[in-house]
């Protein structure tokens, strides 16, 4: 497979690199120099051509990059060609602001279900979606394929949900609960701690008056 | 200042012991072996060692580190000493969300204000703060300094206001609008950028399954 050659360092780029692209798109701009993109994403243009040359978005002298070539093997390096089913655990604000998004409906996630132990949110609707029990996850899950559980729920719950997921053949994790979740070696995690994120901000911040 | 010499790839592992320390903490635990921390945070002990050798956490022989020493010692140079002013700008769920997340507080994070351009909006109560209409930031800033503003609104609103906050002399942006603010050089900024985490975890998956 092409992308077993692509290095960690050039993959960790690619997610910005699809987001400049799709509004390349968007703003139905079909072609870009290394120099012009180089200059709206503040990466020199050597490091873009170095970058795209891995996957084979090699630019035409005088034409520039085919923007929707690239936007698209971008898109299946990054698995975005699949349409994954994801199910959100956790109806507060930040599972219904995950739910309501709808740039994931854009990039093929598609969320099938919602979930919630609280009985005064569980019925509720969340962009046309009726939140379900989480008693219901068993008979949720063998119904259809679910491919990537987002979990907006509080942290002393999220590993045992998580783990009970796994379980019903879960691979994917998408981890907001501010803990490490414990979970078999052949499932996926993606964590967002936003507290960790505040602290970031914080140091460079204290880093820049003091 | 003690925090220069500290490696940046140190710094970046901060958060996270932070957020452990805070963790054994509040199970009342206050001392705690590298090998035991090693094992919860599935980092090598020996990388412990060296990480809080950096600011002085020296553990003992049969003892081990001090836990509020090395938290309180991270806190400061992660700046969580000072008390923040925080403005959260778009009161949608994912602004609500921030809001009511009580995480921030305890590390000193105080959402001073809440602020939206929907007149629907305006008026509205969230965790006792009323949201206040956008009009307002620059009397808003006037009467009280404001540190961070977390700017939870659509991108295409998300550079204007951003610059607006610039000029009115905030300087640290926590950015979760799906785009790259053009902001001054001593203003400091921190992403985070939903739809490429869940790329991130969309190659992950596809990595592991294809």
């Amino acid at each position: 497979m092409e992308n077993k050659k692509i290095s960690s360092a050039v993959v960790k780029r690619l997610p910005r690199y699809y987001r400049y692209l799709s509004e390349l798109l968007e703003n139905g701009i079909d072609r870009i120099s290394s120099q012009e993109l180089s200059k709206k994403m503040k990466v020199t243009a050597s490091q873009i051509r170095q970058d795209f040359n891995n996957f084979g978005g090699f630019g035409q002298q005088g034409y520039g990059y085919n923007v929707s070539f690239l936007h698209d093997e971008i898109g299946k390096i990054l698995g975005l060609e699949h349409n994954y089913n994801v199910i959100i655990i956790g109806a507060g604000n930040l599972g219904q602001a995950l739910a309501n998004y709808s740039g994931f409906v854009k990039r093929g996630f598609r969320i099938s279900g919602i979930f919630d132990i609280n009985p005064m949110v569980v019925g509720k609707e969340i962009n046309g979606i009726k939140v379900l029990p989480v008693e219901n996850l068993e008979a949720f899950t063998r119904e259809q394929p679910v491919h990537i559980a987002a979990l907006t729920l509080p942290k002393d719950q999220a590993s045992k949900i998580a783990g009970r997921l796994a379980e019903l053949e879960v691979k994917a994790f998408w981890n907001f609960a501010s803990t490490d979740l414990n979970l078999p070696e052949h499932v996926v995690v993606e964590n967002v701690h936003l507290a960790e994120s505040l602290m970031r901000l914080s140091y460079k911040l204290s880093e820049k008056n003091g």
